[in-house]
């Protein structure tokens, strides 16, 4: 452990600290509104941090702020630059404060630049007319779908038991597909009960889709990430450690550029999660 | 005209403007990265402008700095509190400049505090692979539906000509539906070609999918709206003044809120837009 997450714990040393709220740990410093924070080994992707690690830990700066009201509504982070190894300064702020919802403004920074940004707004929910419109994807149940995940270089993904139902990472000598759908059962692999910064760090599981179109890896990373949050803290409690089942598609792929969708379900059927994003591509 | 809008105008006096180019009109201040506009009477919506046209001016903002690179690639609106009819300010800073994109902030100010922020990515487009995978929903052709639109105390809405193939404003006696799902071909009603801005305006062209669910309109609103943009210059170019086919759905309401994605495909069968947005409702 280094000294700097030893400054900020609060928990007993004798208790091993999850891989992931060992990368969520974030130290007050000086100054109102900003905090300390380091990539993890244990997250990392192919350059710098896991993606949806970093969504996840601005979500988290908001999370802990005395002044925040109420829960995760929506989350767009943008990629601006890479995240380097190492330690990282989160600033943020109260943009404006309603009665009932609260919008945010969080900045990674590292070396004197943003990396990247991200606008958060939370807010109270109260019961309505409710519905979810979406359908469950019908799939086999978990147990009877093999244990695969990602290429063992990618380090984040050995977090996560991974059960691809369709659309898993192509192997060597694969052949380009006619549809971008993945659809995998997941879960952390240490039994991490769900909550608002490990269901963002899911919001990003899904490996580029134009890997499964042109049946190869290729140089591609998210740029903007959009996540919409349907489950509350009571919803994300009963889902605890089990299962999510996400699932993600494209829309387009042109110059360039694609857009994914996706949503993330509890193993009860409960829609936890709608998630975009806006992806760069060289194929 | 007002004397702010005459104070920016670089167009001969003679020539009529189009409401949507008055209403993203920008002129200049003594700061730089900050610009000044007005909400116009033609874009009311029930309460402050039609967001859809602060997007709208947000996007445009960004498209007139002179450092700007590329076209528009993805933007995040946050509608933080009403905007008030009259004036405005708005603050643009380029957050992130990269070899072949650039991050923006922006931020709309009103009395001294933020109403709307947005993030853009803007980006240069090179050839790809390329396919759009989604499919265009099978519909009629415009001429083959009938013209109707939104009740006439929407204001912005009259400056489109809308048709609707599927799920139409509820009326008086309507009953609750089954599906969100609204289908409907929709143009400047004066045949302005498409732009970035006007493109962005259109993305939140429909009304909130609450009302559809219930057979009646109710307190609703938009608080995050994501706009992806597929299209180019080019696309935008070839689409003209031509009708948009604009699809919209939801997902899953919950407690106060429910999410919504949607479409916009040119006549000619491309997709031009992904977006999604977060609304408040009270039903």
């Amino acid at each position: 452990m280094s000294d700097m997450a030893a400054a900020g714990t609060r928990r007993p040393t004798d208790v091993p600290v999850h891989p992931f709220d060992e990368a969520i740990e974030l130290e007050p410093t000086e100054l109102a509104g900003r905090l300390r924070g380091r990539t993890r080994p244990d997250w990392a992707n192919m350059v710098g941090p896991f993606g949806g690690m970093t969504a996840a830990v601005l979500l988290r700066a908001v999370e802990v702020q005395p002044e925040r009201i109420g829960e995760p509504l929506a989350l767009t982070v943008n990629f601006a630059a890479p995240v380097a190894d190492g330690p990282f300064d989160i600033a943020v702020k109260a943009v404006r404060t309603n009665r009932t919802n609260q919008h945010w403004l969080v900045e990674l920074w590292q070396d004197g630049a943003v990396k990247t940004n991200a606008t958060a707004v939370f807010g109270l929910r109260r019961d309505t007319w409710s519905d979810t419109e979406r359908a469950v994807p019908p799939v086999p149940a978990p147990a009877d779908v093999a244990e695969s995940g990602l290429p063992d270089m990618i380090v984040w993904a050995r977090n996560y038991e991974m059960r691809y139902v369709e659309g898993g990472v192509p192997g060597p000598g694969a052949q380009p597909e006619p549809s971008s759908v993945t659809t995998l059962w997941a879960r952390d692999r240490r039994g991490r009960a769900l909550d608002f910064p490990s269901l963002t760090a899911m919001s990003d599981i899904f490996y580029p889709r134009v890997f499964l179109r042109q049946g190869a890896m290729s140089p591609a990373g998210t740029i903007s990430l959009t996540t919409y949050f349907h489950a509350d803290a009571q919803a994300l409690h009963a889902a605890g450690g089990d299962f999510v089942l996400a699932r993600a598609e494209a829309n387009r792929f042109s110059r360039g550029y694609f857009d994914q969708s996706a949503e993330l379900w509890s193993a009860a059927g409960e829609l936890l999660v709608t998630t975009h994003q806006l992806v760069y591509f060289k194929a």
